[in-house]
């Protein structure tokens, strides 16, 4: 028997969010592999499974990914991890990396994985409910409609790059947005978005939620997201 | 004690892909509401619950959403569907309707959600696994990754809008996409991005799944998902 490697996206704070995959590979491991941003550091991906699952006896194993926009030290800290996976699959151990979110999106899982496969390793992938998709159903709206089309952009910088987004797009996921919120308030008003149309989202699931209207008077963190529609939907019109 | 209305997105197929709070509130439900295309027809959500969820002694609703571009037929369906979901609530019943995939991306659950929230009871949606994330999970590739972003698009009618979604889009997905395959494989061809950048998705978790390269020959049904990466992601080009 040879040892396996799982990608496992957790969701983003609701332990009830776990797909039902998820939790039994978890029960299943031997080693769950941690990554934090820096030595020490406690892992909100830790937090929310070992609320469903039990880790007592499993070894957890930590992998540190240090916040950079450097991306040769990313690519060292995705290198050293998958040394450390690599060790404990040659001991034919089932190892799990936990990753907040979907382990499809912006997630440290996918290095991780293809270092390992390319080492000849099985892999698997299990996706999960990315933020902005449990963000979305708390808040009661749609992420996309009918015929409508949806963009989803990390760190934009300006309105210029916005307005071009939305000029292609129906309805727009800001990831990383805490530094756009001042004016991407300015930006509705002066193009006649209804302040209804944005809803920020942030640390969904987790202490210190917030999923409401975009208010510049408070502060986000940097997992802030926002979504933006242009339209209102398909129904609400005749509702109205 | 008031009725309550859940919309519940079951994932795209594989019953694993079931959130924990998703199986919770269907083994609470009094009432199973189903959407179906046509009358009698069977629905792929309730087959994916039914495997790991009870359903004796609940009653299964069915709710017909008729496949149409009209847009007043397709509001009357959810009308429809939303006065039988109240006739229950008002008998205080939990009634849960199931949508494949997400609840927030191109779901029927919206519509009766709103309609019924109008009406003054309690909803809840309960996120679940998009088709194209469990797609991109089996395929190993990521959506997004670093500071990439991504573009979700239904129906594409031509390469001239897939152009300009790619130059404004490091990763595009295309639902709806069996008339487009032709097409597409030409447009890569012609603009020398290679095949193994793209992966179509169809049937994900179902029977006659294809999780593969563009494939001209095939035949490819309704529910079809292509995925487009103009670049190869972060680490590929060092690993080489």
């Amino acid at each position: 028997m040879a040892g396996i490697f799982y990608g496992v996206g957790v969701g983003p704070g609701d332990p009830g969010l776990l797909t039902l995959k998820a939790k039994q590979i978890l029960e299943e491991a031997d080693v769950i592999a941690v990554p934090v941003k820096k030595p020490g550091e406690k892992s909100t991906a830790f937090e929310i499974i070992r609320q469903v699952v039990e880790t007592e006896g499993k070894e957890i194993l930590e992998t540190v990914f240090y916040m950079t926009a450097d991306p040769s030290v990313w690519r060292s800290c995705a290198k050293e991890a998958a040394a450390l996976v690599e060790a404990r699959l040659k001991k034919e151990k089932k190892v799990v990396l936990i990753t907040l979110g979907d382990v499809t999106v912006y997630s440290t899982c996918m290095y991780v994985q293809q270092y390992v496969a390319a080492k000849g390793y099985r892999t698997e992938l299990i996706p999960g409910i990315s933020s902005y998709s449990a963000g979305a159903a708390c808040a009661g709206i749609a992420l996309a409609e009918g015929k409508e089309t949806l963009a989803v952009v990390p760190a934009l910088k300006n309105p210029e790059q916005l307005g071009t987004v939305l000029e292609l797009f129906d309805n727009v996921i800001l990831m990383k947005a805490s530094k756009s919120i001042r004016w991407l308030g300015e930006y509705m008003r002066q193009e006649k978005i209804p302040r209804t149309n944005a809803v920020v989202l942030c640390c969904v699931g987790l202490p210190g939620e917030y999923i409401g209207p975009l208010d510049e008077s408070r502060e986000y963190g940097y997992f802030t997201t926002v979504i933006v529609k242009k339209g209102t939907g398909g129904l609400k019109e005749e509702q109205e």
